[in-house]
């Protein structure tokens, strides 16, 4: 990228998907990439325990990796998902198709099988390095120097370099470096849910004990089942429990009350998680956390990427896809004023920024969205807002296509769902939406009445 | 407070002001009180530099102090305040009085002293005890057990309770364990302003060489310089400055600019700060922070005050008064549920979680109205609120009167003072305030025509 001159050198803190990928870029563009994590490579040990395994990738993130031309390596490892079936209490599962269009779909990736193969993309490029088992203890932010530490001998180093790349997650060490003393705010959120992960292992014959090509959502009142299919047949499940269930029922002893639990909520899953109660205990009663902040960057040396910069909540599968479209977004800005870092930053950050802030305000909402599905308001909603969107396929689109099969900036998003939603107001869907449900509801009485 | 049994037994982390005087009021209430500070004792040490060392008292602080039944032993320590002095660029010095009545006026005091003062009186008390150089280093929140590490010696050792005030301001221990893996949010921000402190020295014959009886402001548009007069004739100044001259000038080797800087920004300030550029040299370049967080409890066990709870931008000087007025919340509460103690904290907590952050929005806006002191349009304004608050005294109380000499809560002063802003523009205030701002504009030019 620059005649004569040696290439830039940048530090990458992080070696997850977000640090592998802004360092696949980096490299293919020329420059000096040193990489170092924390952990050891998850391609020769186990993987930790408590992490969301697995991720949907979507249309943002499909676009990022074809840009990094590490598409075909990922695509191999997913399970593709055409819509999410729907286990209401006491009603036989309602499939809702994820698009109208056949590329409509996401595609489901263990996050660990994700990473190894973006890994190994980038270990593949001449110029990048990766060292493992590596902590990054300091900055001199000002020489972009990083002072280092290794896990397993306890030495000491320290990396030059022109610029470093914060890409080490939800609680980045790097951001409070970059931030220290100048204006800035931090705000993290710790939700009033929380989760344990559960496995429902494969059928006897390697199939799927749930249709395969779908995510699983048991919505109820005070609590939640998300399924997600694996290659190998077994669905990764995340049990969203409030914090009071969750603690109680991770109390020692408390075994009976987990198993009435189920029987109680989910009943229909109880029979396809055979070690339901000793996998709820063995696995932690985890946190779903939200992080905002800014800046991001400091002067041309330090800037952040993925869940560094933000976290969100996990509920519409987005945190991911965002990640990667800073990874492309940061390193085109870098592209763009190759001699101006400065400005490449600022730049980055300001369109990078409000996306990632529209971004936690869908995300917080998509929750409360789930659990609603089986209301006759939302039913009657989305089947009528599903019929304009056929009517009028491109004056119409549905929020979450826009979201999940379209690269338009969460911004634009926001802001052009609710022009549509103002003209439906104005043409009188809200009238034909309460007309609506009201007869859903009432037959619902009447199937009711009919069954007992 | 409990017949025959046992007094129950609290735990307060923190002897600033806020952990002293709560533990005054708990104290007598015949609670066993135990004070555990990480600092060495001020009274028989220096004060540590960079923090803000004055403060002032207003009523909702007053108010707090007589009830502990310390507020002779406090008020002898201070200087009060009549009002504010304005020192325009290239204009005679105006005096604006902080209210209309004689008791509205603030009380200026060191935080050393106000501390000291505080420390001894609840010594004073035979259930409280102080231990100092003693650190917080974990906390069982189930057991409201703190393990604790003498700062001297290395020694660690455990105290038990029956709850725990965390009283250790902005960036508390206590709070992040009491949160800790529960649904909780926070949020800190470092300001795009930051300071060095000053001193104005007293006159020789141990004067004040401004008025004594005044906040003395030097608003300009990219700085500010307040000082605030001490008992022993000198000024404390904080020189307000944006991040980029505080960093700026800081530098080494930066003395000349320093000069250059308050000679053309502060001339009248230069005469009376003999060590200027050794003063600004020696002291931090310091940052204002504001917190906000929540939730101030776990059960009925742990319990937050003060700056632990809401750190806010000191530019009402309210900080410490709304501290106070937790600290006697908190103690009417126990009272009020001495049975129910979990019911107590929520009590306080919803009492004053949203005072707190009323008052984080007043101190924010504050900082800019001080700057906009001069311009035409802010003094029209004044003016004339000014004249109908003569007009009208009951119905009409300045914003500043209702914040700084009433104990009306925050929460109740801005939605007051919003019904009082939008009655003043019913009746059209804001088309006299642009014609006489208009008139004010074209007097100021005439008069510059004259003097040029």
């Amino acid at each position: 990228m620059l005649n004569g001159a040696a290439p830039p050198k940048t530090i990458i803190i992080g070696a997850g998907p977000a640090g592998a990928l802004v360092g696949i870029f980096l490299a293919r563009h020329g420059l000096e990439v040193d990489v170092y994590e924390r952990r050891a490579d998850l391609r020769r040990s186990a993987v930790e325990r408590g992490r969301s395994i697995n991720l949907t990738l979507a249309a943002r993130g499909l676009d990022a990796l074809a840009k990094a031309d590490v598409l075909d390596a990922v695509m191999r490892l997913t399970v593709p998902l055409r819509g999410r079936v729907i286990h209401a209490a006491a009603q036989a599962p309602g499939f809702q198709p994820y698009g109208r269009r056949p590329q409509e779909v996401t595609y489901a990736i263990r996050r660990g099988e994700l990473q190894a193969a973006l890994l190994t993309a980038a270990e593949a490029l001449p110029n990048l390095r990766i060292r493992f088992n590596a902590r990054c203890v300091g900055i001199d932010r000002d020489r972009s120097l990083v002072r280092l530490a290794d896990e397993r001998t306890g030495e000491a180093f320290t990396a030059e370099s022109d610029f470093i790349i914060g890409a080490d997650g939800a609680f980045s060490s790097v951001r409070p470096l970059l931030q220290e003393g100048r204006a800035a705010n931090y705000h993290e959120e710790v939700h009033s849910y929380g989760y344990k992960e559960l496995t429902i292992p494969a059928a006897p014959d390697g199939g799927f004990r749930l249709r395969g090509d779908a995510l699983h959502v048991w919505p109820r009142e005070r609590s939640m089942l998300i399924a997600i299919p694996n290659r190998d047949g077994s669905f990764t499940c995340t049990c969203i429990l409030t914090h009071e269930d969750g603690v109680r029922l991770s109390q020692p002893g408390a075994e009976r009350d987990v198993q009435r639990f189920f029987t109680h909520t989910f009943p229909d899953v109880v029979a396809f998680v055979p070690q339901l109660v000793e996998d709820f205990h063995r696995n932690p009663f985890s946190q779903f956390v939200s992080t905002r902040t800014a800046p991001w960057h400091y002067r041309d040396r330090v800037v952040l990427v993925g869940d560094a910069a933000h976290a969100v909540y996990p509920f519409l599968g987005q945190g991911m896809n965002a990640a990667f479209e800073d990874c492309l977004a940061l390193a085109e800005s870098l592209m763009r004023h190759a001699h101006d870092r400065t400005r490449a930053f600022a730049e980055y950050e300001r369109l990078r920024k409000p996306n990632s802030d529209a971004l936690d305000l869908l995300s917080r909402r998509h929750l409360s969205a789930l659990r609603d599905q089986m209301r006759s308001s939302t039913i009657a909603r989305t089947q009528i807002y599903d019929r304009i969107s056929w009517l009028l396929p491109t004056a119409w689109v549905p929020l979450y296509t826009l979201i999940t099969h379209t690269t338009i900036p969460y911004t634009d998003v926001i802001a052009r769902w609710r022009r549509q939603e103002r003209v439906a107001r104005l043409v009188g869907v809200d009238v034909a939406v309460h007309a609506y449900a009201g007869l859903l509801t009432l037959r619902q009485l009447v199937i009711g009445a009919h069954q007992s």
